[in-house]
Formats: structure tokens, C-alpha cells, sequence
């Protein structure tokens, strides 16, 4: 009998990590040719499978798998896809066509909350149809919002980037400071919650004087007049004032502070940041400056947390093994098994449970005046910035390689979207 | 007879290797104790110089030192002072008086073309006055506009950051290309210049495929139409384009793009990035995202240009060495030996011959169409941003230390603003 093959696709936003998950799931299959045929790898994730854009992953050999674990950006393709109801059933229609066209027999699906909702629903689909398919999350996401999982590989890259960045900012204002006053504004990515804004209290150390001296999380609601004087008490205080604005925040109503653009159902969040600054100079008079990272703080390949790097290739490799195990449905986890010295192991959880959720800052993560993180933030998030990976480098810049995509051909019907 | 002291001072914004070229400096005066007795650092600038503010350095030690030399921002602070010219004669005097309250015998003024105007002024304002001063002046900006070097410590590390920010935000976009089309836009510094926009054209090697697909600078006039229909040719045939905006680029009229707010007579840039995107959106309906790296671009500790800092040293001791010569108002420059491969050394140029200058892109650095840098523009960077330097780490972010600044007792009358 021909063994199945695996299929993996990437699902929305890609991280500086995600290709580490790709070349694990993929390493982990090779190794085990006795049940897993070929690995392929689906063009610009769930579209790519639809319209049977299928990448054969064995072109690349273990010389250029060591280096495409280092590079950011997925290099297969991603993209955002929302079901359309109406379209559920055609749609499930055609996976199935494409993975019975292609004898894929695992599907690994690596993205945040939605995806799993699609892992869970395509594994209650294979049962239904008796179609033998063995379908497995892969979690995944800067934002660090997955249920069940002690945090998601993506984030502590994106975590270590932005602690650095506000360390940095944070010296350079602090040799401007004048008289008049200062405020430096950074928003950073995050959707709903305050991950990553809570990640650059990192950069303080514990020093209640050092940035950020302010940071703003979607799971506080935003109150000017407490913020205003806040800003103001600092500034008088240090001669400037440095600010975390998570992109999500919100007014006491619940309305975002500011909301850049609707792409179909998906807010393109932004803007956060540039109302926030524009606030403070309008009734405080001080010098205004914003930085917005936006995709930068997601692909810092040349700056990554060795621990999440670490993380998403365990990840990948657990997902393989839950495939094996004919474990459908499910995806792996990271899970904390001690804080200090820090030690993790991958646990699993059931697609289902957690599809669609989302997991917020917990209120003792926030400082009570909303204004700021609390320790116990920190001491959650220390641990997964922690260690250094050198990238190979050419001209100055990091050498993440080429990596041509090979399709393979095609054997159904053109997708008509 | 006791040695004369010398004193060091930042002038306008930081780099991330101007601390290093102050430890150079440092290092370069206490090498010559026959010479030079105490070496003091002014607190913020040359308002800490009228003020009396003055560090004693001599409590740094090596280990200090050597620490020091890797961290971004100014240690000793800085600020942007704007002598107005009612007030010179005042500020000269007192500038004198501090001078010679703490002996005084060698002024390092490390800053841009404005802070060789006043290298200049001081220098005849000594001869003037008889008072035993050399005053030199040190090249420092991420914007790599002072005449009459090759390049200015600082420029490399901002361009490095950059480029690399540049690459890998692009290899981010591309994994998300979409059936509608998407830009990313990245806003940089460099005022009137376009040096750090050309430094992002480094990231696609060569490609005219790779990111950034477009480059605006400020010595191209903005043309609205042109610029579209490039951005809809590129992302016609790759799905997505990614594109550098310098802050400072003009519209036909020689308007700016966008001008965030006037400081006094300083005009602070920004907004050119969100308004270039909103451009497209509206225009051509892709959707889009910017970057606004603001300080973090010249403040990038994690990632310095080896090279960048080399020269920062070599400016620094340089300028003790011109100090010694007796050469007033001169400055150390950098100069080009050799291509490929790059050679430099230091050599020398007048600080009033330069004084109030800006170095701008000479035209072959600019496509003919305006919409891109050439690649003499590349040729010409590249050297700059070459070599690594491994920062000391505690718990996953750059330990870059802490200096407690000592400041010498005031001998004089407060200064009134």
C-alpha cells in the first residue's frame, strides 16, 4: 500500500517563526516514511488548496530546510479566508476532491483561533464522509490569543522585537529630553489584546522610571482624562514620556480609538498609536513623536527569541506526531511547567474547545488604573524573549536565502471561486 | 603647569553609535595625560555647557567604557539649539566664562552641519578673544548629509536597520499576497535627503522583483501620477508593492508631503508614509500598511553596522588628535580609498567651509524616473552597513548597562535663560 501524504498550509497573518513550524512538521514526516508519503505544502494556505496549488516540499533538501527555519514570512503562502456560509458546503466539497486527488491522508493547519475552528470542522467533515483524513491544528500567531495553549509560537519573537524596540526608542528620547516636554508613542499589533503591548514593559526592567512609563491594552478601557494626567504627572517628572499603545484599544463605549479600514469582515486595525500622540500634543503642548513597527515587529528574523523559535519547531514536530496518532481534530500546546528557571513540554488540545475564542489579558496582568501592566505580566512574558540566534548574514544584511516554490500538477477541474 | 581639560558635547538628534565615538573620545584624551588633564562630557548639549552642567567622566572606567561604547542614544544627553542671533554675543560670553571656569582648553562639538557652523564661530570666537581654545568638531547623523565627508557615523547602523526592516517586512507582504492587491509603505528619516530611503534598496540584492519595489526621495520632485501608475504596474504583475517614502519629499511645488508640526524654527517631519498609502487607497483601492520606524531606525543597538562603528570610533579619536595639533575648527572626515573592497581612513575638513550645508543624493543616485534609487546609489551604501556586532544580552534583550552621570560642582553664577 502507498503511504498518505501530509498537506500543510499556513492561515493568516505569518510570523518570524512560522517557517520553523513548517520545516518541523516537515522534517518529522520525512522520518517517518513508513506511514507519511509526500509532504506538501499548499500555495497562499487554504485558496492555494482549493485551487490545487500544491507545493512538493522534497525539492528542498536538509541544507536548505536548516536555513528556511531561520527566515521570516511564510515562504508557502498565506492568506485570510473567511467561509462565506453559503459556500461552506462547496467549499468542503472541493478540500476533499483536492485531498482525495492528491491521496492526502494528514492535513496539518497551522494558524490562531479560526483555524482551529476550520481544523475542527474539516475533522468532523472527514468523519462524516468516511473520507480517512487525520486533520491537526498548528497553533500560531503574534497576538498570543489562543485558547488552551501557554502561549503560541510567533509571539515571543514579536515580544522580544518590540521590548528591544521601546529599550532603544526609550534611550534615544531620554537623551532629548528639553524643557518643554516630550511623549514618544510606539503601537504595536495585537488585535484585542494586550500581548504584545504588555511585552514591551520588558524593556523597563522593573524600573518604574524607565520606558514604557505608559501602556495601553484593548482590555482596559481607555480613559482620556486619567491618561492625560498620567502622561502629564511623568513628564513633569522625567522631562518626557514614553507610550505602548496596543492597536486595539478601546473608548469606555467600546468604540476603537481609532479604525484605519473594513476589509470584508476583517477591521484592518491602525492608527491607535498617531490619535494617541495627537491627543497628548493638542492638550498638553509636548513634542510628539509615533513609531508603528506593523509588519516589522511580526518578521525580526534577525532579532528572534530562541525560545520561540524553539517553541514553534516543537510545535510542528508535535503536530505530526498528534497525525500519527490519529489524534483529528486536535492541535499541540505549549505548556509551563515552571516559571523560574523556565521550563515548558507540549501538551494537546481539541480543536473544537477553543475555535473562535479568544484569550485576553488576565485583570491581574493589568496594573488597577489601567494605565500600565503589573509584574505578574512580565514575569509571564520574561521568559519566552529569552536567548539569542544568530543569523547567517551577506553584505551586511541577514541571508535568508531563495527558495523557488515547485507546484505539482494539477488533476481537476479549475476552482471557480 | 596643569594640563588644560577637555570638553565633549552632543549636538541634535542620536545615533546609535554616538556613544561610541564619545568613549573614543574618552579613551583618546586619557592616552594623553601630558597633554589633556580631565575630559568632561556637557549634560545635554551645549545647554548643559551655559547651564554648567558638566559630567565628570573619570568616574567611567574601562569596563564602563567599552559597555558604553555599545549602547544607542546620547549618554550625556543632547538637544537641538537654535542660537538666536539677538542673543549670540550673550551666549558666546557665557560660553567663555564656563570655558574658563574649568580650564577648558579643547571643545569637541559632536554633531551635524549646524553644529560645524558653530564649531566655526567658536573657533574665530577664541581668536578673538585670546582665550586658549582648539574647538573640533565630530561628524555625527543618520540623515548623512554633512559636506565634505564620504559618509557620517550613524548613517551606516540607521541604514543597516533599514534595509534589513525593509526585507523582511517584504518577505512578510509577499507571503500575504492577495487577489486584491496590498501596499506597504515605510516611512524614513533623512530630512531633505534621501540617503536612508536609497539604504533600503540594498534589500533586494539586485531583484527588481524583490522589495522595495519603489523608492521616493526628497531630490525627486513627487509626481502623484507617475508614482500610482508604477505602483499599479507593480502590483499588477507581483500582487503587492512594497515602497520606501523619505520624510521629507515634496510635492512639484516644493511643498511637503505632509509636515507633521514646527518646533520653533525646527520643522519635525512626518506623515509622509500614511499619506502616500492613504494615496494609493483611495486611488487605487489596495489595501494597505505603513511602518513608521521613527526612532527606533537610528537607535538600533541589536543590529549596529560594524563598519558604522568603526568610524564612529575613529571620528572620535580623530578629533582628540586634531584637538592636540592645534588645528580650531576643523572636523575629522571619512574617506573613500577603494570600492571593492572597501578601504577608508580619516582625513580632515574645515568646519566653516562646510558649516549650514546639506549633502543631498547627487542625481546619478536617482532613476531617472524619480521612483528609485540606481544602483551607484547601492554601490556606494553597501560598505556601510557591512559587519556584525554580538550585543551582550540579559534575560532576551540588549543589556546596554546604566551610568550614573556625575556632575562637577558649578563654580559660576546660575545662567538666565
Amino acid at each position: 500500500m502507498t503511504q498518505a501524504n501530509l498537506l500543510y498550509a499556513h492561515s493568516g497573518g505569518v510570523t518570524a517563526v512560522i517557517n520553523a513550524t513548517a520545516v518541523a512538521v516537515i522534517q518529522a514526516a520525512r522520518a517517518r516514511p513508513d506511514r507519511i508519503g509526500k509532504v506538501f505544502a499548499a500555495h497562499r494556505g487554504i485558496l492555494g488548496v482549493l485551487a490545487e496549488d500544491l507545493i512538493d516540499t522534497s525539492v528542498l533538501d536538509e541544507a536548505a530546510l536548516q536555513r528556511l527555519s531561520l527566515r521570516p514570512g511564510g515562504v508557502f503562502g498565506s492568506c485570510r479566508f473567511d467561509l462565506p456560509p453559503s459556500e461552506a458546503r462547496r467549499v468542503m466539497d472541493r478540500l476533499f476532491e483536492v485531498f482525495a486527488a492528491h491521496r492526502i491522508g494528514y492535513f496539518a493547519y497551522n494558524g490562531g483561533n479560526g483555524s482551529m475552528d476550520a481544523v475542527a470542522r474539516m475533522g468532523e467533515a472527514a468523519a462524516e464522509r468516511g473520507y480517512p483524513l487525520v486533520c491537526v491544528g498548528v497553533p500560531k500567531t503574534v497576538d498570543n490569543d489562543i485558547v488552551g495553549t501557554d502561549c503560541c509560537p510567533g509571539f515571543g519573537s514579536a515580544a522580544k522585537y518590540l521590548a528591544t524596540s521601546m529599550l532603544e526608542a526609550g534611550l534615544d528620547i531620554a537623551s532629548m529630553v528639553g524643557s518643554r516636554g516630550s511623549v514618544f508613542v510606539m503601537e504595536v499589533m495585537g488585535r484585542n489584546t494586550g500581548w504584545l503591548a504588555a511585552a514591551t514593559a520588558l524593556a523597563a526592567g522593573g524600573n518604574a522610571d524607565a520606558p514604557p512609563h505608559i501602556v495601553l491594552v484593548p482590555e482596559a478601557k481607555f480613559d482620556e482624562t486619567a491618561f492625560l494626567a498620567e502622561v502629564r504627572r511623568v513628564t513633569e517628572r522625567l522631562g518626557y514620556c514614553a507610550i505602548t499603545v496596543g492597536e486595539g484599544i478601546k473608548r469606555p463605549d467600546g468604540g476603537l480609538i481609532m479604525e484605519k479600514s473594513r476589509d470584508g469582515g476583517y477591521v484592518q486595525l491602525g492608527g491607535a498609536g498617531s490619535a494617541i500622540a495627537r491627543m497628548i500634543h493638542e492638550n498638553l503642548g509636548y513634542k510628539h513623536h509615533w513609531a508603528i513597527p506593523d509588519y516589522l515587529q511580526r518578521a525580526g528574523g534577525h532579532w528572534l527569541s530562541a525560545t520561540d523559535h524553539a517553541q514553534a519547531i516543537a510545535v510542528g514536530e508535535a503536530a505530526v506526531d498528534l497525525a500519527l496518532a490519529g489524534r483529528n481534530a486536535c492541535f499541540p500546546t505549549i505548556r509551563r511547567l515552571a516559571e523560574a528557571p523556565y521550563r515548558w513540554d507540549v501538551g494537546i488540545e481539541d480543536a473544537a474547545r477553543v475555535a473562535n475564542l479568544e484569550r485576553t489579558l488576565p485583570p491581574e496582568f493589568v496594573r488597577e488604573d489601567g494605565l500600565h501592566v503589573s509584574s505578574l505580566a512580565c514575569d509571564y512574558i520574561r521568559p519566552l524573549i529569552e536567548g539569542e540566534i544568530v543569523q547567517p548574514t551577506k553584505g551586511g544584511l541577514p541571508d535568508y536565502g531563495a527558495f523557488p516554490l515547485h507546484l505539482i500538477e494539477r488533476r481537476l477541474p479549475a476552482w471557480l471561486k
